[in-house]
């Protein structure tokens, strides 16, 4: 999926709302305990209700990773059910990976190659040869981590470099040169959004992918005013505040509700400011 | 197992060496190829071969994730056999994780709750929150990537801050107050050996996990002049060089020839250096 059907998928459906599918098995609806796939269940009941609401998924990595194999089985069958459905969704592997090249490519090879992502989050700390394998499949993208939404963002991403800018511009400004617009995102938190500006200073034109919105407290209307660009440029994600609004047997259909709002806040965004 | 078993393993195997499982389907002697679990026998093989010369396996996850569910099974019985035959050594997964702290708390239930690694490899650029779920395991270990041996480790490893110092020695400094010796340690390329004395400088007591010796061309003399302290504090991985020694059905008996002329470098260095 390259830029242009992203942002046709954004008009489409007046949205930028990507949802986090990051279930943990002790906070599920009680009635979903006890079937075969608990989690693949969870999630195909939050994806039917609101595909059409959102242009991405993301499931992290980590909620699936920790259940063992049955964990990657359930995250296999979870991208198998969108895919059937809803081809035109951007399914993103929140893994935050990274190493050597040979390694890399492993990497990708997981997540491009045997799962079928569309991309992939990556940590920039190895440099270069880290995230080169993964612009190696066309159509696919990576996700560099940039400022990202937590506390200790501020320890490293934050610290000042001697080129007169932080390390999160440094990482962007020179990381963006290994691919283009078509093939990198970069993950910026919306609890800073001010700082978006000095994002869209270096890179105007790539996609953001912004967590934050929601449980971590980021502001939509703040993210939208720094870091809108002429194809909207954002892809903004709400894990938590969607998929546990509501642990009752109508849990799916409140998760709706959540992505609504969210979705209408996006369309009248999108009207006023595209 | 803490700073002292660890060194306690060192002085009575007289080697610090560690050996990378990062086994690749391809590449495997033929006559495993059609076994029913070819990584696992690879595996067996060479850590039934080298146990008495090493004091850590590293299996890197990589090589297995990437295999899907039937990697990560590999992966476990792996575990399961050095656990149940050299209860005795360090196991060290190379998964180079790092995410928002309930991100991370899940990592670390995967590493350390469900598959019974020793330590696990941490990205440090999200900060504290993304290092301190994993340091809650009394008697496991943090290895924090500080300067990596690869070619990329350049473009922001090695970055000038403000604080008149480079960003791995940043990255040093602050991380080592979020635990102690004997629950972190640093990954330190080998492929840059003089940095060791300023890592040296910001962290005496540490144990350091050097990759690059080997294929990647670091020197273990330059690593022992530099690295050295009085408990040891290094812990020197070779992969490639000695699990793809060989190819034939002979495979297993030339890793170990490759391990013991390391391990015996490394007597020699541990009986004229400490």
């Amino acid at each position: 999926m390259n830029a242009i059907q992203l942002f046709n998928q954004i008009r489409q459906k007046q949205s930028f709302l990507c949802i986090g599918l990051d279930p943990e098995v002790n906070r599920l609806p009680v009635h979903l305990k006890d079937v075969e796939h608990p989690i693949l269940a969870f999630n195909k009941n939050i994806i039917d209700a609101t595909h059409d609401l959102v242009i991405a998924y993301k499931p992290n990595v980590a909620f699936y990773e920790c259940l063992g194999t049955s964990g990657w089985q359930q995250l296999e069958l979870t991208i198998q059910h969108i895919r059937e459905h809803y081809p035109e969704i951007l399914i993103i592997a929140d893994a935050k990976r990274g190493d050597i090249g040979n390694t890399s490519k492993k990497y990708a090879e997981t997540f491009f190659g045997h799962m079928q992502f569309d991309a992939v989050t990556v940590a920039p700390y190895m440099g270069a040869d880290s995230v080169l394998p993964f612009l190696e499949y066309p159509g696919k993208w990576v996700v560099v981590l940039a400022l990202t939404s937590n506390q200790g963002a501020d320890d490293f991403q934050m610290l000042a470099t001697t080129g007169h800018e932080r390390l999160f511009e440094t990482v962007i400004r020179k990381s963006s040169t290994w691919g283009n617009p078509d093939n990198m995102m970069y993950v910026a938190g919306a609890t800073r959004a001010s700082m978006l500006l000095k994002i869209r200073e270096i890179i105007p034109d790539h996609f953001l992918l912004i967590p934050g919105v929601g449980a971590q407290g980021g502001d939509l209307e703040d993210v939208a005013k720094y870091g809108l660009n002429s194809r909207c440029g954002l892809i903004v994600n709400s894990s938590r505040a969607v998929i546990y609004a509501d642990s009752s047997e109508r849990f799916a259909a409140v998760a709706r509700e959540r992505a609504f709002e969210m979705q209408q806040q996006m369309k009248e965004i999108l009207e006023r400011r595209l």
